[in-house]
C-alpha cells in the first residue's frame, strides 16, 4: 500500500487533485489507471480511499469513495524537545526514525551550547511526512517552531517532564521513572550538553533528570533511544 | 578526550607512528606538541596513553607511557545478523548507532528478498571504528563477511536466538523473552522481509520469532530498535 499525504482534505472533501510530483508518481511509477484506488491521509487520523477519475501524469484527479477514522495506535503521548544538531542530517535522521517508532510532538530548542541556531522547518516537515507515509501512519507528528530553552521551560506544563544530561549527580534511569500510558516530555541537549545553569533551571521547573544508561551517545542517538525506551515501556 | 584507533598495538608495543591523516589531525586540528598526550585504543579492550616525541604533521611519533585494560561496560553479548539495505547509507547509520549503544558482532546476510547483494566491508568497518572512537569505547564490534542466510543458520549455535519478521502467527514480544546478562543473536530481514521459507527454516533451527511492536519499521530501524531493547533489558 502506497499512502499519500494531503493536510487539506477533511470530512467534506469529495474530490482531490494531486500535484505534479504526486501525479507523475501515481501514473508513471505506480502505473495507476482510471478506476484504480489511491490512498490518502490528512495526517489527522483520517484515511481516504479514492478512485482515479483522470490518470494524468501532470494533474491526477480522484473522487473519494470511502473514509476511515484511524485511532492512534499508541496509548501514550510523547513530546521531545531537542537542540538541533550541528550537522542537520543527524536531526533529520532522528525525525525520520522517531516518526517510524512513534512520537507526537517535536520542539527544536536553542540552548546555550547550541552550534546550530537556525533550521529549515519546511524541509524537516517533509521528512516527517515521508516517514509517516512510509510507515503507514495516519497521525502526523507536530513539529514546532524553534524556541529558546527558557521559552520552552516556561510554556511546558505536562506532568511527566524529564531532562537527559551527562553531568554527574542524582539521575534516574528512564526505566525506573517513566510509566506506561502517560503524557511524557523529554529534553535532549546539544553536542556540548545543556549548560549547568540550564540543568538547574530545569530542576527548578520540576524536570526530573534522567540517564539513558552508561553509553556515551550523540545528541540524535540519545533522542532516539529515549523515544524507543518510551515505546518499550508502553509495550 | 580524543581517541585514536590502531588495531596493531598490543602489550609489547613501545612506540607508535601515526599515519598521514592522523598526524595532520593531531598537529593541525588538536594542535598537539612534543610532550603532549595522545590516547589510542586497539579495539580489543586496551587504552594506551602515549606521549608525542615528534609532532610532525606528516608522521607523528609517540611513546607509550601507560596502558589500561578496559573491561567491556556491558554484561551481555549481542550479535545482529542483518540483510544490508538497498540504500547502503541506511546500513551505515545502523552500524554507527548500534556501535554507540552497544553491539558485539554484526553479520551481513544475503536473503531471498535482498536487493543489495554486495557490500564494501572496509568502508563499513571505518564507520564502526569512527563510532567506537567517538563514543569512547575500547572494544571494536566485529563485522563479519557477508554470508547467505542458510550459511548463517548453519553456523550460529548460541542459545538465545531470535528472528524478527512481519508475518502473522505466533511471535513473542522482545520484552517478554529476552533476559538480561545473556548472549543474544537477532536476525533482521531485508526491505521485503524474510521469505516464508526462511522463517520456517529458522524455526526448524530453533530461532524464536519475535515482534518489535506494532509500528511498521524500516530494516535499519528495526535492527536499531532491537539493539536498544537489549540494552534496555540489561539496564
Amino acid at each position: 500500500m502506497q499512502l499519500f499525504y494531503n493536510p487539506y482534505i477533511d470530512h467534506n472533501t469529495q474530490q482531490i487533485t494531486f500535484d505534479k510530483i504526486e501525479s507523475r508518481h501515481i501514473v508513471k511509477v505506480l502505473r495507476k489507471k482510471e478506476g484504480d484506488e489511491v490512498f490518502i491521509t490528512n495526517g489527522k487520523g483520517l484515511l481516504f480511499v479514492s478512485q482515479i477519475d483522470i490518470a494524468s501524469d501532470k494533474k491526477c484527479l480522484a473522487t473519494i469513495i470511502r473514509k476511515e477514522e484511524k485511532e492512534n495506535e499508541r496509548n501514550y503521548r510523547l513530546h521531545v524537545a531537542i537542540a538541533p544538531t550541528k550537522n542537520i542530517e543527524r536531526l533529520e535522521w532522528f525525525l525520520e526514525k522517531a516518526t517510524e517508532i512513534g512520537i507526537d510532538e517535536i520542539t527544536p530548542i536553542l540552548t546555550q551550547n547550541s552550534e546550530r541556531k537556525v533550521i529549515k522547518k519546511e524541509r524537516l516537515e517533509k521528512i516527517i511526512q515521508s516517514a509517516m507515509k512510509q510507515s503507514l501512519k495516519f497521525h502526523l507528528p507536530k513539529l514546532n517552531e524553534l524556541i529558546t530553552f527558557n521559552e520552552f521551560l516556561n510554556q511546558e506544563s505536562s506532568e511527566n517532564i524529564y531532562i537527559a544530561h551527562c553531568y554527574d549527580g542524582k539521575k534516574e534511569l528512564m526505566k525506573e521513572v517513566v510509566e506506561p500510558k502517560q503524557e511524557v516530555t523529554i529534553l535532549i541537549g546539544p553536542e556540548g550538553d545543556f549548560s549547568p545553569q540550564e540543568v538547574s533551571k530545569s530542576e527548578n521547573a520540576n524536570y526530573t533528570p534522567i540517564s539513558l544508561g552508561e553509553a556515551r551517545l550523540r545528541t540524535e542517538t540519545a533522542a532516539l533511544v529515549a523515544v524507543q525506551n518510551v515505546a518499550f515501556i508502553n509495550q
